[in-house]
């Protein structure tokens, strides 16, 4: 049976996140139910990963299998029919070779990158709206940077976790951290191993505070050190929130972007 | 009686444009609700001109009169208060000085930039829905920009004006006429002395024939040389274009912008 994967981006404020709850529309949902009216299958998605309400999605990663012969890259052209237009298939495909099979958009991640998108402004934005955190207190973007690189490397994130949330292990790995400007915003983008539930905004919310000058940048390390939640920030809000990219030994989502691109 | 001057972005999506009407909620009744609300004066609020249903503003320029004693730069703040997320005061002054009163927002106007935005892509974007005009035949951005160049200059842009718009003259001076590159968009950006109704978006329109090779750029010299409508292409969709900048003697909406921003 053919295991197609697609590449998904969702504007997720119309969403209570990617899996399904009692509580609103899930992402998961949506697609699962054009997939349905597609193929006539109740279809088993699987993602990289759960996105909170109100999170965004550049490239979420989702695999399901299907009996359907429809070619694989026609999926996207043919759910993009049948979506709302704040969720977008940007590609859809198959695997070739014999591992086809053992792909999964979740055990297989090797790398996976978020953004958190902030204005630091006086007065908000209208186009921001529901995409970016507005702060209309200035940030200091050297202190937000010396925060950041405290981050990367392998370290207990403990602290950086949802207080309840439970896990096998809290210990991830941080390959980058940087806070770059990018027009009116001032953005944070952050790759790792995998991450604990909420730990991006919790590492915003706390450098945050390092860059508004009320914590100095040694407040990571402290955390770092000594992991409990209260050592940590605030958890920044989930709409400014993006998962960006995704990589796995097969495929980067952002070769799937190019594709996609026409200029 | 004080002048006070506004600078103003919105989000056209909800509104039915800039004037009211009798079908929707305009841009101009809701700042004047909020006016009221904050006055207790009914507001004459004057724009720098129209912007059509779904049009955005980066920055529309308005002005009013007022008994209030509100400090002029107080009103942003305490309009931003009362004002729905999607419209947005950047900045509120008075002009100091003999001919305050003298500045009108739309008589006064020097120059006036709007900006174009097109996604070319296979498959189009959840973020941009309603910001970009999504296109998924590749276009030639050379070609483009041999088109765009044309348009500079003092021409007759009759051929360039919504039928039945009746206008003194229809003569207008194009002072920059560009298509760039910005992240996933090419964008147009075009100044000049002012704009006839519908203007950017027939000239976007004709511009996209000549990027997807239907038609040769000379088909911009022949409509301004020989003024009938049915010489240019079709009126591009609305909710692409943004009214971009406006410049006067007395301020740059440029310079309010950077005022507004911290970083």
């Amino acid at each position: 049976m053919p295991r197609i994967v697609l590449v998904i981006e969702y504007d997720g404020a119309n969403y209570v996140g990617w899996q399904v709850q009692p509580n609103g529309v899930a992402v998961q949902q949506v697609i699962g139910g054009a997939l349905f009216e597609l193929t006539g299958e109740r279809i088993d998605l699987h993602a990289s990963g759960r996105t909170d309400s109100g999170v965004h999605a550049r490239a979420q990663v989702a695999h399901f299998d299907t009996e359907s012969r429809i070619p694989p890259d026609k999926f996207a052209f043919a759910l993009n029919t049948r979506l709302p237009a704040d969720i977008r298939i940007k590609g859809s495909f198959s695997l070739q070779g014999e591992g086809e099979n053992e792909f999964h958009s979740r055990f297989s991640v090797k790398k996976k990158h978020y953004r958190y998108a902030v204005l630091n402004t006086v007065h908000a934005s209208a186009f921001y709206a529901g995409r970016a955190l507005h702060i209309y207190n200035k940030l200091d973007i050297e202190k937000l940077n010396a925060a950041a690189a405290r981050f990367i490397g392998t370290h207990d994130f403990a602290a950086f976790k949802a207080a309840g949330s439970k896990v096998a292990t809290t210990v991830r790995t941080v390959y980058s951290s940087e806070w770059r400007r990018e027009g009116d915003l001032i953005c944070y983008y952050v790759s790792g191993s995998g991450f604990l539930y909420n730990m991006v905004r919790i590492m915003v919310g706390t450098m945050l505070r390092v860059g508004l000058g009320y914590d100095d940048a040694s407040i990571i390390d402290a955390a770092l050190n000594d992991p409990r939640r209260t050592n940590a920030g605030d958890t920044a809000p989930a709409h400014a929130l993006t998962l960006w990219r995704v990589e796995y030994d097969e495929f980067d989502t952002d070769e799937v972007l190019q594709e996609n691109a026409l200029l």
